[in-house]
């Protein structure tokens, strides 16, 4: 596209706190991030807090905002993202969970929570389950990948805050889900649904030929479905509206893709774009600079990082930090001038840690006319002495359209 | 107890402006404080404004904003913490005041608005009058330190928005409280509750034996009690149920120890500290790390800079702080590596001004994790160079237990 276009690469869990077996420095301040730094150093920098300082952030909770939507007034569960994220349907109000196709016996005892991580046939379990009719509730549901499958009830006055029908554990037998709030009918409505939906579901599916042929074979059976993480489809909008960009998505997980998905982003497939250490995160790369053609946004979200915080593997996260380090070179080498790169992270994962944490993490702004300030490294505590101080994720694409001049006056 | 730990060290108005006297320097600038500033050192520090920049925070606001409660929302007037803080029960929706006793003629003229300095026979008074119902609302009342007390209406559809009956002025007479807003009928109907536990305190009080005795020792009676400072009680929680910690307070003034009584704090009571400039601080240390043997967090707030700062005495608050330094430092060596300290202050109280002010604060955060800043000196202007920037008060507890990992993550 002509004019001014933008890179938001948000790094999945990048930022960290000071490692001992890094000489307490982070993984960033460790790694080889020339590139990273090159962009601090010719860009404007800062802290980010994704939702507010100290708030341990979901790393949909960190995109919807950063996406500049609040996700205290958005956000009730990851279950719609999650069907949006595997092409269904998510209207507003509707109810959505992400499911595990899981094994039980007949006294409704967890054999095993995925199926024994059932690969074929779930698309024939589905369909039988899919646009039942319970009280005056719909029923829609997909497979996704592997044991998983979202779930969709759309009828009127649906809640979303009910109790988990599944146990977690192998050997318990699974729960009947109820509203937390006993005063909440509307999610005391969704409970009953998701109880009844459970139970059709062992039915439809304990006799299934797909079933009885894994059962043949000694393999598990996906004799039901447990729903779980649901949430109250919010009304967002489309991105291109709000903001007046053409947007698309070059991403590694189903859950950043639902989200891009709701908001109406194009998804550009990258084959080799696993979510893994192994990513071909050059690929997206490409993909990136080939997505400008015809869009002036694209969201990127790359997963490794996050996935070395949570193993604890500050090593792993240090070598995957440059190999982001050269997708950002590459980025900066193919750009044009009117481009701009901003580029951060949707949380800390910190390796001590191996969780999400609270902490906030860097940012920094490449582009035409950002106040270019003497941040020379891009790491936690490099971006303090930076031009942005310290901004929240909500702030991120205000800032960025206001660049990018396509925001409207506030007044006159 | 095992695990992460914390202390909140707040101490009162330690924050100041540039005082000539002391070389342009502020009072925490001019003191010799050498363990704050190794505890900066080897901490993240930065600024903070106790609710918002430039808000002048009471004590009461400010230490429910560091808390994690929002003044905004929670706080109409600081009775329902000082009846909280006497041991008083006090529910939501209760109206609390603090109160005097007081000396008055026939005629309801002020002549002395604090009844001689009574110091004994007090509890005798009180109970002449606590239980009372007037219209359908039930009155308690007990007695504090001295001339001090605090008031408890409990019933339907009051409010706490009334002018004052305490003219504050010797030979005033007493005034009649009326609603501020006369729309606001909840108000209204507290202002007569009040006007007649006036009148009903002197019917009983006057000729009571206690007041009788003193008549004859030619003192003052304490024939009346005026109530003031009313408020309603917030429904705020437990902190413990709110943060996952068990906490303790080891605090100087009723003020303090009534939000931390009402949120459910264990009072550690400790001889000596009197919130005075001769309050014995070292105790209040040894008991804060005694708190830890069966606490992980504990609030602390010691008085005496705020004293120095009200007094307009540069100098005693120089000394005070070298003393509240000498805390920190015994803390700092009597803690083990799993325990965070946070130092800071509830508010500014200037020399120059003799009040609080709403410059905001330093604050430091030490222990496991932090991100260790470039900051050397515990003072205002040395922290603004730190890792946490500029923060609010309301975000204190979320940046701890983001740190403790005992928050819980918002989104997936």
């Amino acid at each position: 596209m002509e004019g001014l276009k933008a890179i938001l690469v948000i790094c999945d869990g990048m930022a960290d706190r000071p490692v001992p077996a890094l000489g307490n420095r982070t993984p960033l301040e460790a790694a080889n991030n020339v590139n990273m730094s090159t962009l601090a150093l010719r860009g404007e920098c800062g802290l980010m807090d994704p939702i507010a300082p100290g708030i341990r952030a979901g790393s949909d909770t960190s995109h919807l905002a950063i996406l500049g939507f609040d996700p205290f007034t958005t956000y009730t569960g990851r279950g719609p993202f999650e069907a949006a994220g595997i092409g269904m349907d998510v209207k507003q109000g509707d109810v959505a969970f992400r499911c595990n196709f899981s094994t039980v016996d007949d006294n409704m005892v967890i054999l095993d929570r995925r199926a024994g991580r059932i690969e074929t046939g779930t698309d024939q379990l589905a369909a039988t389950v899919n646009g039942m009719q319970i009280e005056d509730v719909t029923v829609y549901f997909k497979e996704s990948v592997a044991h998983r499958g979202a779930l969709v009830l759309r009828g009127p006055g649906l809640g979303a805050d009910i109790s988990d029908v599944d146990p977690h554990e192998v050997g318990q037998k699974i729960h009947v889900a109820h509203a937390i709030d006993p005063n909440d009918a509307a999610s005391a409505k969704t409970a009953r649904i998701v109880n009844e939906f459970v139970r059709r579901s062992y039915e439809a599916l304990k006799d299934h030929p797909v079933n009885k042929a894994r059962e043949a074979e000694g393999k598990m059976a996906a004799n039901i479905i447990l729903p779980r993480g649901g949430g109250v489809a919010p009304s967002l909008g489309s991105f291109e509206e709000k903001y007046h960009l053409k947007p698309a998505a070059v991403v590694e997980t189903g859950l950043i893709a639902g989200i891009a998905c709701y908001l109406g982003m194009d998804i550009i497939e990258v084959p080799g774009a696993t979510g893994g250490l192994d990513s071909d995160i050059a690929a997206m790369g490409n993909a990136i600079i080939k997505a400008l053609d015809d869009h002036n946004f694209v969201l990127c979200n790359i997963k490794g990082g996050d996935i070395g915080g949570h193993d604890g593997d500050a090593q792993a996260k240090v070598t995957f930090i440059e190999n982001i380090d050269r997708v950002i070179g590459m980025l900066m080498d193919k750009i044009d001038e009117q481009t701009y790169i901003v580029l951060t992270a949707d949380h800390a994962t910190p390796v001590a840690i191996k969780d999400h944490s609270g902490d906030p993490v860097p940012i920094a702004i490449y582009g035409p006319g950002v106040r270019v300030d003497s941040v020379q490294s891009f790491d936690e505590r490099s971006v303090v002495g930076g031009g942005l101080l310290r901004i929240r994720g909500i702030d991120v694409m205000n800032i960025l359209t206001n660049l990018m001049n396509v925001q409207e006056k506030f007044g006159a």
